[in-house]
């Protein structure tokens, strides 16, 4: 496994029998990296084997219930387990005030120390393997998209690296990881080994929100993950809702240029998803609708 | 339906694939009470098809989060579905603050108003045709057990009323609740027509706790819902949780003269029951491991 995506929760915001609230594990090399954390996220992990000790970073889209009342019992259980790495929870404007509630609803001291961030728009968390933006996406609280991006990584060659003297090991990865070397006083530089840029693998998860233009302007050779609560049918309801329609995210999909689209946040209203998925197909051929547990890799 | 037990979360405190946080819905005639709500129980209700929206009494055992951690959600939820009923949610000494915290983390006016009631030892909850009794039980928090039983009702000896000139119908029924009829001037009191009382039905709830004695005082002819955390090997581990083994449950269960014991509150380890159930059935024969979703009609 380098890079999963883990439907843990597929559902709006009342669930049904299949599905469970918001919640998607990103796993990437070693981590896992959850956004969202409905009730039952707990659960949803133990029953899909993804591990919950390995989660070091958690990120709520929005403060509506549907998107963070798994924390409280997710804390207890990580604290049950002796957790002791410290978890770092990002979410919008006000993240003290939520986790201050999500603690005293605990009732117990944690075993290990909660670092909470608050989500701007840009970068929130980057590494040197993976990025991730936060993008303002149109609903009635104030919401962010993740985007999670690998690093843009130029390719290594590896035939002039050898023919200018330098050994496979730890030099290769200096030279890739931008940095100069010296093979027998005479300097290597990265540009010297370096080709074009690798195609780089983007993930791109609306939670809930209308059509909007930061996810088109995201979503560029991107995994789309987009709020569909409604039927294509049901327009006015999903903008009065402020969720969007099967259709809408079809369409933001085919506008950014999306590589593929999974609808998620389903209504409990569609016992089948076989109209929402074919009237979806019609603007976006890739799409799927996305299914608990379903584990999709990039 | 006019008497189920639907058990709802079986599982200690950290939850398995199949087994949910504690929850066990009472279902009596059109009445439908919920004795604990751990996370993920709307949805619990939800997969078993029982109705949250006719749920107007919650009893909550004790503060550990995994017998509470389901309120938010399930209030959103009646809240999402317009529910203007109130309901009363009983809890131990600090349900007013156990309460502020759920509303607080919920982030939203319920359309519903919320009655908190303290649980104390002895009748918490009395109708004409059943009562629940809360028995103080042995744990690390302060813990209440739980007693639903029938109103004890005499039997109605139809045949006498008739001969003694009383029409089937109403009269038959203030008779049968204790009032005084006058049938052609002559007064029928309640004595005449009604015989010995009637057997009533009996569920014991003992939620987490050590053997203890209210609740063999309690079970006589009872089915008895038994915390059983551990198997019988491991007793000084559950001497130090203050939970039970399943020995210690099926002891309780014959010591009290219990009609029916189920085991609940199964530890995640256990992914197979056959041990936990065979060592207990040793003990008192009519032992069952209570399963997600199951219905017991008592």
């Amino acid at each position: 496994m380098n890079f999963e995506v883990v439907f843990l929760g597929t559902s709006a915001a009342v669930p049904s029998a299949t599905r469970a609230h918001a919640a998607i594990a990103i796993k990437y090399f070693n981590e896992i990296i959850l956004f969202d954390c409905g009730e039952g996220t707990q659960r949803q992990l133990i029953s899909s084997k993804t591990s919950y000790m390995k989660i070091n970073h958690i990120f709520i889209t929005h403060y509506h219930g549907d998107h963070f009342l798994g924390l409280p019992g997710l804390l207890q259980t990580m604290s049950l387990s002796d957790r002791t790495e410290p978890l770092t929870i990002y979410g919008p404007r006000g993240i003290n005030d939520v986790l201050d509630a999500v603690i005293r609803i605990c009732r117990t001291e944690l075993s290990f120390e909660i670092i909470p961030r608050e989500i701007k728009a840009g970068p929130v968390h980057v590494t040197d393997k993976f990025r991730i933006d936060a993008v303002k996406v149109d609903h009635s609280a104030l919401t962010y998209g993740l985007v999670f991006e690998e690093v843009k990584k130029r390719e290594f060659l590896r035939e002039i690296a050898i023919s200018l003297g330098v050994k496979p090991g730890p030099d290769f990865s200096r030279l890739h990881r931008g940095e100069e070397i010296t093979v027998d006083g005479k300097t290597i530089r990265p540009d010297n080994v370096l080709g074009g840029e690798k195609k780089c693998k983007k993930v791109v998860y609306t939670s809930d929100t209308r059509p909007c233009q930061n996810i088109i302007d995201a979503s560029k050779d991107a995994v789309l993950i987009h709020d569909s609560t409604y039927d294509g049918s049901m327009k006015d309801q999903a903008a009065e809702a402020t969720h969007s329609t099967s259709i809408e995210a079809a369409e933001v999909a085919a506008r950014g240029g999306a590589k593929k689209l999974f609808l998620i946040h389903i209504s409990p209203r569609y016992s089948s998803t076989v109209e929402l998925l074919k009237e979806a197909k019609t603007v976006f051929a890739a799409t799927s609708v996305a299914r608990d547990f379903q584990v999709y890799k990039p």
